[in-house]
């Protein structure tokens, strides 16, 4: 048991009893001034302001001088095991080649494949791992890691395989998602693919929670990703990667199949807003690689207009966001997409949680959730962390 | 005397005699592989291949372990001194308030002037000093600080007393810039405040090295900024701020008065760029403001082609750039203004060493010159700190 004491800020406290069941609407927090907060087994077992504290005597107690507690960063989607760097590639972008000629030249997620399958299991382990312990120093508690660099029945389960050893390593709890459908395999025709991906679902679902498509233009159609969700129904729920390149109707068939959440959003229309209305599926949005690549940002305030939820994920991967800093992420979604600082903190902590169906774990201030938490230095809160964007705010991480 | 051995990779070397007198033309660096570096007195004293690396014996040796020893940050614009935050502004942006609105809410620069005002030279020195001490601890070894929130005779020259204090303070150089047209100070006509800004120099040039004039629509005209520079004459070096909100005819007016640099630059033409070709006046461009306001980026790349150098620095002030952090200036000079990782580091070391005059100290690895450097952690190139560029790569800042 231990007790954290003079708090100046509790930020991110959900009551019990309102956990949203049906219909996504933005998830909504709230804060407290000069708190404490008990946590007993890892667990949040209550708080309160501090005229309510419980003595600290033969307690562990530690002061919060001030700070601001909140909950830790919940990224719902990365594809952050993978195996060598793409920054010759990223030099590529800079000198203005096309994306032809860039995966001529080794780059793209075909070549990313080649390159995982060359990396033996323990080497892509020993490289993805480092990356994940940045993510939890920058106060990641929970994530969801993506398969799709494999391509091929042995590769895709191989990275499920180090997803899963990476999540018995690290203190944050780890989604794994199987997303065969990143493109089509080398070797494979697009029919021939889609048949291996549904051949391989029975056996990702023994190693991954969830089922992911890259539903757009150039990549899997809207028949396809039908076809891969009927199949996966029963064994995986789905995440859809959609309405990265066009209007794909990757939210559509996302929603009809019951998808926890659907992602990337760039571009989108009313009919998108209107098919998500009264579902259960979260809209997942990720500046980070509209600020790498120079793409437009999704329009997060419009779908908030339309009374839906959003959430906020890094995307972390070698080609469009080499980075899993959540607290840019969030600082992104207030600078260039006009969140405000509250709207973006619940993207990234209770929207993100339920886009991995972790809602019941993580995601806000409520007892019984895991204590995961960020605890700040003193002065800082939600406002200070978007608009002091590069300066250092962590004090302590709780996992 | 200090030897650091084992360097993985020598960054930014600038070979004796080859420093520029005249022209600006992008600045040239060239780099080693597994050398050795020796320091006597604070400068660099030698440096060379290991295979050549004097005996470590009886020295105080640094074991680089194969990271990458390049020279620190110089960032030649900023307007670190300041009084409180205007972090409430930050979110009226984000609600979509007008300029206007902002100022009737206390915002813009009239209203930092009214805060600094109020806050005294003691308490304004140790609000201002961490904000430094954070540029230092990110690798910025030398740097301008600009007044320009007094806006009257008694608050300017508080606030250059607080630069000088700071630069006398910490281990890195801090050049101070005499600000004193940054916009009319409240109680004046536009005609008497240039006439008091006129007025000042005398005394502002016992303590800044610098002037500079925000010669820019609905600020100071190009007659106003002759004005004041023809009276700066033998007092002070111009540095100019210019066509950030209009193509404004200041880049022009400080080529005429051999302005050390003309900064922002978001809006240029080709006559610009005529103008600046043959002069000794270095085109400053400021990627975190761009960023920070959506705003466009410098056209940095048709600079270089017209065989202009360019610098980048941070702008770091509460309204447009909260941020003094020069690997993501350099890193938006990449992502965001497509130059190459050697074009940016060029830009944020050696050009920017010479927008503040100091071409002969710092910028670049030259025997003679302070040892003013980054180690790097091991595996960390030039691209890589452009590409990752959230992760943490400093080891150790020397200064």
């Amino acid at each position: 048991m231990m007790i954290i004491h003079n708090i100046g800020l509790l930020t991110g406290i959900q009551p019990q009893g309102k956990l949203r069941t049906e219909g996504i609407e933005q998830g909504f927090t709230e804060s407290m001034e000069n708190a404490w907060l008990r946590i007993e087994d890892g667990r949040i077992a209550g708080f309160g302001p501090m005229s309510t504290c419980p003595s600290l005597f033969g307690e562990e107690a530690i002061d919060a001088l001030g700070g601001m507690l909140m909950p830790g960063f919940c990224d719902s989607h990365t594809h952050v095991v993978y195996a060598g760097s793409r920054d010759g590639e990223f030099l590529d972008k800079i000198k203005g080649l096309s994306y032809e000629e860039i995966a001529a030249r080794g780059g793209g997620i075909l070549n990313s494949a080649d390159l995982l399958h060359r990396t033996s299991e323990e080497e892509l382990y020993r490289e993805s791992l480092p990356r994940v312990e940045e993510m939890l120093a920058k106060g990641t508690v929970a994530l969801e890691i993506k398969s799709g660099y494999g391509l091929n029945p042995e590769d895709e389960l191989k990275m499920l395989r180090v997803i899963r050893r990476i999540g018995q390593t690290v203190p944050a709890t780890v989604k794994s998602t199987f997303l065969g459908a990143h493109a089509v395999g080398r070797g494979y025709t697009h029919e021939e693919y889609v048949q291996a991906v549904i051949r391989m679902l029975p056996e990702a679902a023994r190693l991954a929670d969830f089922v992911d498509v890259f539903c757009d233009e150039g990549f899997f159609t809207v028949e396809d990703t039908a076809r891969i969700l009927e199949a996966s129904r029963g064994l995986l729920t789905p995440k859809i990667h959609a309405n990265e390149l066009a209007v794909s109707g990757g939210v559509q068939v996302g929603v009809r199949f019951g998808a926890l959440s659907v992602d990337h959003l760039e571009r989108t229309t009313e009919a998108e807003i209107e098919a998500l209305r009264g579902s259960a599926t979260m809209p997942t949005m990720l500046p980070g690689s509209s600020f790498f690549l120079g793409l437009p940002y999704g329009k997060a305030r419009e779908f908030l207009r339309a009374g839906l939820g959003v959430a906020l994920a890094s995307d972390y991967n070698p080609g469009s966001s080499p980075s899993g800093d959540m607290r840019f992420v969030m600082a992104l979604g207030c600078i260039r997409m006009r969140l405000t600082p509250v709207e973006a903190f619940n993207a990234v902590t209770l929207n993100s949680a339920y886009a991995m169906g972790l809602s019941e774990e993580y995601g806000s201030v409520t007892v019984g959730k895991r204590a995961a938490l960020i605890l700040t230095h003193p002065g800082w809160d939600l406002t200070k962390i978007a608009y002091q964007y590069q300066t250092p705010f962590i004090r302590q991480v709780f996992l």
